[in-house]
């Protein structure tokens, strides 16, 4: 069977993919704090010189921040189609850092886990993707298809630099199928390709009161607390159901298709939920289905606040200033610009008198994307799916956004394919981020397996 | 006249007086900072030896906490009264510290003003009464009242050390009057002794959601996030008039005596408190005036807040945790471990299904403090302050508190008298708090003349 021949291949690499993995992982390569600059060229410039080593052409292209790396195998010719294959390797903040069990940027292993920042999200899916390609080349000296390789480092601070280029690279970007390899599955009996994924807006807020931090006795009556306006603003936008109360906010939501429908059928287990996570998932509108309030409904979400003193002990203060960071999942029919302007405006003009409330959008919001099922390399990726994974392949939506997809899938032309080898407790965005070590070697696999599949495809399967 | 003559003397020794005031301001005894004690023993050795220099016996109290320094001089005799002072060595802790303009342990003088933590609250106000003991003994070789100085290390993280030995040490607190000189007046043309400061409580609150940082992607609509669930629960502490709405917050407040009234006639100055503060005086119950909302009614401030992401840039992260302070400043009339266990149960009982919010009073709350104007101290204190800036002295209320007085008074079977010459732009517990030169001086004088005219009066004015 093929696929037994394409493992019999990975394996014998494994141990210098493992080396190589967990040097890609050891760059602290993150994007959103500025200092990182320099960590991640090293970063970005190691994975250049690695698909160099590989056979592929690879060039970073500058942005207005960190550099895309852009790399090109050509050789299966004009007859053939091309795959674009989008990864990133940025990876989001550390901290806490006291709640890792291992330093996030030294790779440990532990039970067939490997832990680190970035373990799934994305390198892990990155590489894997690397080392199906460099299979494939041992195997026959070229690959089956022309492969393209979109390697970001702003993914996880919204791809403004690479959103900014795509128009002017389009002709470099032009494919056949995009592979958004950067998605999961929902467990390893369940393989899935995904159709959808939500878009995402972020906002700052800052909540300022008087012009320095004012003692709370001599001032508590007189001044208004700017930490009490921003949290009485804040639990002004949801109402008691768990919906979003800004006026405006599910406006433009397109009717759920059919084939979203057919999605929602899947099971969602909230006892294992909760064993998994340690909380009930009463999140979102409370009349809603969790499957769909996390696929099929936007959520307004507040990722951190700040304002007076938290340290130990006490300081009975009333701050000068309080602050926020506030971002939106959306779903199809949703423009993060409009809604970013309802939140920002709802949440300014509810700020009580005495305190000023600022609330900007950060550059770089997405939509929602969707596929559909009967797409060729939507199908190439299930059959892959069950081909490595000996199971039925499902299809599932995601709650998580790639900000850069739809603009990507517009510059390349090309059909988008979601995937990945994500599980749901990788801890991707927490301490202890991690990933197996056999989903490497199986993330290996579909990937090589749906290179072959596609090139036995005419380009005129395309067309669904 | 008196007060020249109590002039020229402190005048001698004003430049030694600054020069050991500022050794005073450099120790950073911050007694909320568990780290800091071996700072904070340095501070009050230091402060024992001064004393005993200047002709005190001087002994430090250990307590469950920082130590307190009792010193005592009772060379008077028994046949003239015995006032005992209250002052604190230890000083709020000082971030934001990039908003000081100079290093809060370096005092740096400008405009008259000497800029360090604690120049006012409490080292500024305790150094005058040393000055004021100095300039006396230096002039009679004696002092003509018998003096007790209580300088407690924890005045600002809840007095819990000092509170537990109090009854243990009555028979060495002993004494007809208790002057509190850790108070304010309104200005420097307004000079005033306090008739009354309000209690405080302090809670800490926690919200635990998940059990590990969660993406808002993966698990927006699913998880309920802690940060949205403690800014609702917080945000329902109030309603919309400003008042708190936790049921029985204002219940046991007694009616407004006549003496509180005409202290509530006293203008207050909304326009030159947007200006010195760059903020409305908007907090509190709206339908209130501000010297009623600050003085005479209880107040609920959110003194920090904290949880998620607030880095530069974003992290798209639902936090496992979420934390607030809170505190209260009470009235005549309300018991802080009443209010305590009202507040603590609201807060939990109005956590969100999906959220665990736990809230625990800190141990040492105070009730609040009245005195009648009609006291013997009270009226040697102001016929001080009259003497010494040769206008009216008004009797006010303050907002703020000192957790002991209550229970000193009590152990010390003694009258009390608020007062101090903090301003109320000094920006105490704030970034670049100061106190001016020219105060340190009139404080020095208003002690001295005080003790004089206590010691003109027989022991039994002290009924009232």
């Amino acid at each position: 069977m093929v696929i037994k021949s394409l493992q019999e291949l990975y394996e014998k690499q494994e141990v210098k993919a493992l080396e190589d993995f967990f040097t890609f992982l050891r760059f602290p390569s993150i994007s959103s704090e500025l200092e990182n600059t320099f960590h991640m060229e090293a970063c970005v410039k190691w994975l250049a010189e690695y698909l160099q080593k590989m056979g592929f052409s690879a060039e970073l292209w500058p942005t207005s921040g960190h550099p895309t790396l852009f790399a090109e195998n050509m050789q299966a010719g004009a007859d053939k189609p091309t795959l674009l294959i989008y990864n990133h390797y940025d990876v989001q903040p550390v901290d806490p850092l006291e709640a890792w069990d291992s330093p996030p940027f030294e790779p440990t292993v532990r039970n067939g886990q490997i832990y680190a920042r970035g373990a799934q999200d994305n390198k892990g899916q990155c590489f894997y993707v690397l080392q199906a390609l460099s299979i494939l080349l041992q195997r026959d000296g070229k690959l089956p298809i022309n492969i393209k390789l979109c390697i970001e480092g702003e993914e996880e601070c919204g791809s403004a630099g690479l959103n900014a280029i795509l128009e002017q690279k389009k002709d470099r970007l032009k494919a056949d199928f995009l592979a958004i390899v950067d998605l999961g599955i929902p467990s390893l009996n369940n393989p899935a390709v995904t159709l959808g994924i939500r878009g995402i807006l972020a906002i700052d807020v800052e909540a300022i009161g008087s012009k320095t931090d004012l003692h709370s006795g001599c001032h508590g009556g007189l001044a208004y607390n700017p930490i009490k306006g921003l949290v009485e603003t804040l639990a002004k936008m949801y109402d008691s159901s768990g919906a979003v109360a800004i006026p405006g906010f599910y406006e433009d939501i397109e009717p759920i298709s059919e084939e979203d429908k057919k999605v929602l059928s899947l099971q969602f287990d909230a006892d294992k939920y909760e064993k998994m996570f340690g909380a009930k998932p009463t999140g979102g509108e409370r009349h809603l289905s969790p499957l769909e309030r996390n696929w099929l409904r936007p959520s307004l979400e507040i990722n951190g606040i700040a304002g007076g003193y938290t340290g130990s002990g006490f300081k009975t203060v009333i701050p000068a200033l309080a602050s926020a960071k506030v971002s939106c999942r959306l779903v199809p029919g949703q423009d993060p610009d409009k809604v970013a302007e309802l939140v920002t405006s709802f949440i300014e003009h509810n700020a009580p008198e005495g305190v000023t409330i600022k609330a900007a959008a950060h550059h770089g919001g997405g939509k929602a994307v969707r596929s559909h099922a009967g797409g060729a390399s939507i199908k190439a990726f299930a059959q892959a799916f069950t081909d490595v994974f000996g199971l039925p392949c499902e299809y599932v939506l995601e709650g998580a956004s790639i900000p850069v997809v739809t603009n990507l899938a517009h510059a390349s032309g090309s059909e988008v394919v979601l995937l990945g080898l994500g599980l749901p407790d990788d801890f991707i965005h927490a301490p202890n981020e991690h990933f197996g070590i056999n989903r490497l070697k199986m993330g290996a696999l579909v990937i090589a397996r749906a290179i072959e599949l596609l090139s036995q495809k005419s380009l005129t399967d395309r067309s669904i």
